[in-house]
């Protein structure tokens, strides 16, 4: 309880923050806000950890693996990790889970919080490491593994933390029968469903695993998370933590284990279709995705491909509007899950304040910021690295005879590295008539510029595209209040969340914890919603007890 | 939103009871407590429907169907239902929905209680309409279709109306960056899932739909109920009364529709994978239930069949243990869901006071509890009648030479009705190795009394039967404090709610609306429960749209 004691504030904030969807945040995103030395510190940490086997897990283990490479240096790192069999993990889970799953959920919020913490210390070290296993430029590796991440854990923690103690733990229940009251002992009790697994994808390996795997942990359930082999490390010393605080408070380490496997060796499908594996996280292809979801006495949590619109119709500002998208799809060379691939422009062009913008002038307009902003100093760390090859060849695979090139993909030069996989954004423009072409998605750093009849064809094609092959995001500008309105409601029947206008500092791509739901669960890009009461309650069960005496 | 505040007091109650799990209920089950001249009215509104076509849902149909046969008079009732295809169900749930799915929930849970209050005034008709299909005695068929399917209809409504309102319907969040405000304006929709099937059971049509149909309703779904086409009566009158306030209100009374079938002719399976439907509620045998679950892209809810089982170690008092017992299985011929089937007791007997009631004892109070109930003036009424035909011969299947008959399964006479379809309760005393028999449901008027080695040893089997086959109650006698502790947290860990030392007038069969949960969706019994978050927050869809200006 000394734990709950020293974090129940920032749960109790936490909480608020969910109910009332305002700004909230644990942890700065900004690396200035933090020690200077941290910087230096965190990269000599990192550095320290190439070419060794990684021992901060306490894993006895005959057989260390490890397959990572550097975007950034297209070469290995030399870190190797404990292999343990998918029966090893399940025993040691099982042995774990018999004294988690009795801890109360006070107690279990302080541990994770206080895990929270130590991960906090390391958010430099987890910044590198997140860069030179999935490419992302130093800032977004800093804020998406570390703060953003920790803030998506919080808000699991914190609405676990309240849903476990939605009902009294034990209850005098009196019915009268015959002027006599008869009284019932009862008791409340969430059952954690059993062990969790948690396969993690290359491009935000904590991001977009630190939702399920604090989900599980809250709601009592022991956890074995499945790295993507290419992109391991920053789980790695993100789970040594909380391996550490578990221990230190007195309970098994192997509450959440890492279970690596090798590209030739995978484990997901053995780990997934084990009997005793109950709850599955997953982020990645829509393939598995699919499969995974239809595996029968698994509870499945999945994020899988989208095709995420941009409508535009009208606008204030044309170069504010340009200037956003360019960010957007800029973003880690568009390896995001919530970055617009298909923009949507009527063929009269873009209704502005004195006329029109026309087609070509927009696309000449999205090439000019796109080029500026790789020119400025920022921006190849926006950009980043493309995480694999299979990535730039997708891109490359896409020919340009199907439309108009605006922008070619080419490498671009990386400061500090000379040997980085870049590729700035490829632009198409095309016809409505080659859907064939854009509607599917093209993960990494192209999109496509599609010309249509009209803003209601945009809204037609970009809808049918969200429908069938899954849609985080979609991003609108428009100045007609009636038109939004349609838009929304059209959108949201088809479990599509919204941005309208986005300008200046606030993305598309990026959704606020606390605040903005990740995901809808609704739409087939995945089942899930980051983190709404589905989220939390699917992972425990409620079973009550009566006693007369 | 006159009628969300006529009633919202009543679901502020409920909502208060919902979190307390205090005793709580809406209307009176004991049917004394309501005007003398209803008892009669009741009846003869019944009796008026019989072998006429049921006009009340105001339905057009070229069709009308009815097979009902009343298991008191073994004779046809001669009512027909409407009969609608799939498709003008469907198209008729589509445009209903349209209306419904943008009312808010204050406007939503008033019409709803509103029809409570409305199906209140035809509850003797109930009562008959009940009796007459499912062959319940007049005051289960009172209690369960009327107030007590009422009380899980009224939890519905509550828990969907403070979920939909869990989160604001606009915020204004605000981001500081560089020393400035950055202000998006956001929204949050609940929005529902789509159109939603409710296939009902011949043993209680209303009292195992309610909590979807008003699940499904108060969260915005149109509904189409499928009933048994052996127990129409009751959801038809319950319809149509829905249907008039929807109507009354301005909503489309095909908001919520009956969609009957026929035995020869059944179509749960063509609705149920009609791509248009999202939502499904099922009771009824498992090997359907299962199929249902496994169908993609469908959000299921089940009730399944079950092995309840009755652990008997120690007793302060054997004839009030013995008599709650008989009572237990004999309410309604054991067809309840909630009824226990398999009794273990130890060979070396049951601990009392002064000494041990031997197995064979056991059997003797049994047998002369159940003659005894038989024989009371209310009686046959508590056993009522066997719903049909299948029934009676599943237990008649059950070979006697398999252990040694207590008691074997008499007709008795059912006073006013001669062609009653009666059945006394069959015991069949079994040794413990004779898995083959007792390890599985069979439904209808039969328990097994099975002898063990030792508690150890009944509880081992308990939790095999319950494990493999289901349980959605299990009902233990035991002094031992520690023993208690251990099989609680044995059952619980298997999902299954443990009962403790019932006697007098509490029974293991009756669950109380918004204190006991109705199954817990974590054993294979079913995937749903009535009614815990998952039961509402399923249905629908949080989706967040982010506007700047």
């Amino acid at each position: 309880m000394q734990l709950f004691n020293k974090h129940k504030e920032v749960i109790y904030e936490a909480l608020e923050a969910l109910s009332s969807r305002n700004f909230n945040t644990i942890y700065s995103d900004n690396p200035k806000e933090y020690p200077e030395e941290d910087a230096e510190s965190g990269l000599t940490a990192f550095q320290m950890k190439l070419n060794t086997d990684f021992v901060e897990l306490q894993v006895n283990s005959e057989e260390w693996i490890g397959e990572e490479v550097s975007p950034y240096l297209q070469s290995g790192t030399g870190i190797r990790y404990p292999y343990q069999t998918p029966d090893v993990l399940i025993r040691n889970a099982k042995e774990s889970w018999k004294m988690w799953r009795n801890v109360d959920v006070e107690e279990r919020s302080g541990v994770l919080m206080e895990a929270l913490e130590r991960i906090k210390e390391r958010f430099f070290e987890l910044s590198y490491a997140t860069m030179h296993t999935t490419g992302q430029g130093f800032t977004m590796a800093f804020q998406a593994a570390g703060p953003h991440a920790c803030d998506r854990a919080l808000e699991a923690i914190a609405l676990g933390f309240t849903e476990l103690k939605r009902y009294p733990e034990q209850v005098k229940w009196e019915k009268w029968i015959g002027g006599k009251a008869i009284p019932v002992q009862k008791n409340y009790k969430p059952i954690p469903r059993g062990i969790s697994l948690i396969i993690a994808c290359s491009t935000f390996p904590t991001w977009n695993s630190f939702p399920g795997i604090f989900a599980s942990l809250i709601t009592g359930n022991p956890v074995i998370v499945k790295p993507h082999p290419k992109a391991v490390l920053p789980l790695a010393i993100t789970i040594s933590e909380i391996r550490k605080v578990l221990k230190e408070s007195g309970f098994r380490s192997d509450t959440i284990q890492l279970g690596v496997d090798s590209g030739m060796n995978p484990l997901a499908k053995t780990l997934a279709e084990h009997e005793d594996i109950k709850l599955i996280d997953y982020t990645g292809n829509s393939q598995f995705g699919q499969y995974l979801e239809t595996l029968h006495n698994k509870i499945t949590f999945t994020e899988k491909a989208s095709l995420n619109p941009v409508i535009i119709d009208s606008t204030k500002d044309i170069e504010a509007l340009v200037s956003n998208i360019a960010f957007s799809v800029s973003l880690y060379s568009r390896q995001m899950c919530t970055a617009p691939q298909n923009i949507y422009v009527p063929e009269t062009g873009i209704k502005v304040k004195d006329g029109y913008v026309s087609f070509d002038d927009f696309c000449d307009r999205l090439k000019n910021a796109l080029d500026d902003l790789l020119d400025k100093k920022w921006g190849p760390a926006t950009l980043g690295c493309v995480q694999n090859d299979h990535t730039v060849k997708r891109v490359e695979g896409v020919s340009m005879a199907v439309g108009k090139t605006i922008s070619d993909a080419k490498e671009f030069k990386m400061p500090d590295f000379k040997t980085a996989r870049t590729r700035s954004i490829k632009v198409l423009a095309v016809d409505s008539g080659k859907q064939e072409i854009f509607q599917k998605e093209v993960f990494g750093p192209m999109v496509f510029v599609i010309k249509t009849e009209s803003t209601s064809k945009s809204i037609e094609l970009a809808l049918r595209g969200a429908e069938t092959f899954g849609a985080i995001t979609c991003l609108v500008y428009s100045n007609e209040f009636l038109l939004n309105k349609e838009i929304e409601e059209r959108f949201n029947q088809a479990f599509i969340p919204v941005s309208f206008n986005l300008t200046g500092n606030i993305f598309v791509n990026q959704h606020a914890a606390f605040s903005d739901f990740h995901g809808t669960g609704g739409n087939v890009s995945g089942n899930a919603s980051f983190v709404d009461p589905n989220f939390i309650n699917k992972r425990y069960v409620w079973v009550g007890n009566r006693y007369m005496n």
